[in-house]
């Protein structure tokens, strides 16, 4: 149990963490940081009392806080880094959760020259594609996987620390190396993302010239529901991770294109094979979700 | 209101049919019609009190019913025109269900040398990724719509008839052009399925190799959802309307190397644009959606 939570950046994640932490009783008090333009999400959080006390300088933000979670997007985990760099305590755990870890692995190796041994990086695989602090839910991790991915000299205490918070907050930790982290999530979720806009993006241009939108139905709703997320926050996942995701783009292309030559030639055979597999995989998908 | 309604096949649609027509009233007897494979299904749908009678033979299935409802996949439209030729009643209504409807019409040509005027092509834009007599609800269509595509010499009673029963049956009726039916479809409903079938053999089979699947979460789930719809149904659909699908598959390719480029070049201001419209598109799509 900590003593004092600091939670950086209080939006879905960072408030769904505030409200487990608090229901589980993981710390006795929790607090925020946020910058100046933050402010009115900082006070609706202290409002909803999702956290005891927020700031907008990072020194009184994080003295005395034994536990660290930045829950930024992507692309502010290194001006973060820069913050935290002079407060840095080597009694606390620090854990975050991006989507991309490679990327939070560089920054952090660009402002200390090597991760801190106890900063912990992991990734809840859980999120919505709403956002902000009302958005947030004490059981968003519940059952949710949540992927840490040490590095070489991670201290073990401060890893069983961390591994222990995310398990107190309802997930179901796993450890993987940073590099498999991104190869996976490129497929299992950047690359979904990225389809998802492109179709949405692709069907709006035809829309505007003739409806089209007006008949489409419930298949076409969940397909589209990703490209509702927040588009800062993909940018950003998407940038950092784009070693991994443009070969994916070029193997859908491919995949594509193989359909559309079926569909030219007729090869019935070939595209039931395909439409059968794709099923039959999905299937395994669902069943794993159930395990 | 109806005699005596038949419909041939008695699937997800053909059985949500006569669920939600016995619900309502609107017809005195409700049969249906199955080759000799499908009486396993037309027995159950009897057990069920989904029908009253099945028939394997087609003379006594469709003699002295007034409206006859084809619910097969779009592959069988033809031979069951066939089958129902020589029993062809001018003073009944026919209607069909299937998402292709330029095939539909041309079936019909190639049997009968024109539309016959008192078959209403038609198309409920409703289904699931279920299958089979069980899986039909008698509220399938409730506030759903549904496309009436009218040709030329359609008889005017017989086009009245068979809106009236849809309405009936809960669906909120629109006419269309057959071709523009075709081209509409193909973009909201036809491109996103072999999107998710695409993008689900792609994952399955690294899956296969490296555990992927066990850390998708719920977007995955939504997004592959319709990667579940039956192949065989979804191979006749693609073939049917392969003359729209096959430019909008081109398109898509396009669009993903386009945001393939812009990771590439780290075009972030294109990419978030692209990203926020789509998400304003999507809105617009759940905006009409309420209506």
């Amino acid at each position: 149990m900590f003593e004092r939570l600091c939670i950086i950046g209080i939006g879905l994640i960072g408030s769904s963490v505030a409200r487990a932490a608090r229901k589980q009783g993981l710390c006795k008090k929790i607090d925020a940081y946020g910058r100046e333009q933050d402010l009115a999400n900082l006070q609706l959080a202290k409002r909803l009392n999702v956290i005891d006390d927020y700031f907008i300088d990072i020194a009184p933000a994080v003295e005395s806080a034994d536990c660290i979670v930045i829950a930024t997007p992507v692309g502010a985990v290194e001006p973060v880094f820069k913050l935290l760099r002079p407060y840095w305590n080597k009694d606390a755990v620090y854990t975050d959760v991006c989507s991309t870890k490679g990327s939070v692995v560089k920054a952090a190796t660009t402002v200390f020259g090597r991760v801190p041994t106890n900063f912990i990086p992991a990734h809840p695989i859980a999120g919505a594609e709403c956002s902000g602090v009302d958005a947030g839910r004490a059981d968003l991790f519940d059952n949710k996987r949540l992927i840490i991915t040490p590095v070489e000299d991670s201290n073990v205490q401060a890893l069983d620390k961390v591994t222990r918070f995310w398990e107190g907050l309802g997930s179901t930790v796993s450890l993987m190396e940073v590099d498999h982290h991104d190869t996976v999530l490129a497929a299992t979720s950047h690359l979904p993302h990225i389809l998802a806009f492109a179709l949405v993006d692709l069907l709006g241009r035809k829309d505007e010239q003739v409806e089209i939108f007006k008949y489409a139905a419930g298949g076409f709703k969940d397909f589209s529901r990703i490209a509702s997320s927040d588009p800062t926050m993909w940018l950003d996942i998407c940038m950092a991770n784009k070693q991994e995701i443009i070969p994916l783009i070029q193997q859908l292309q491919s995949e594509l294109h193989r359909i559309q030559q079926m569909l030219e030639q007729g090869e019935n055979q070939r595209l039931f094979e395909t439409f059968t597999y794709a099923r039959e995989a999905r299937q395994r998908f669902l069943d794993q979700l159930e395990k």
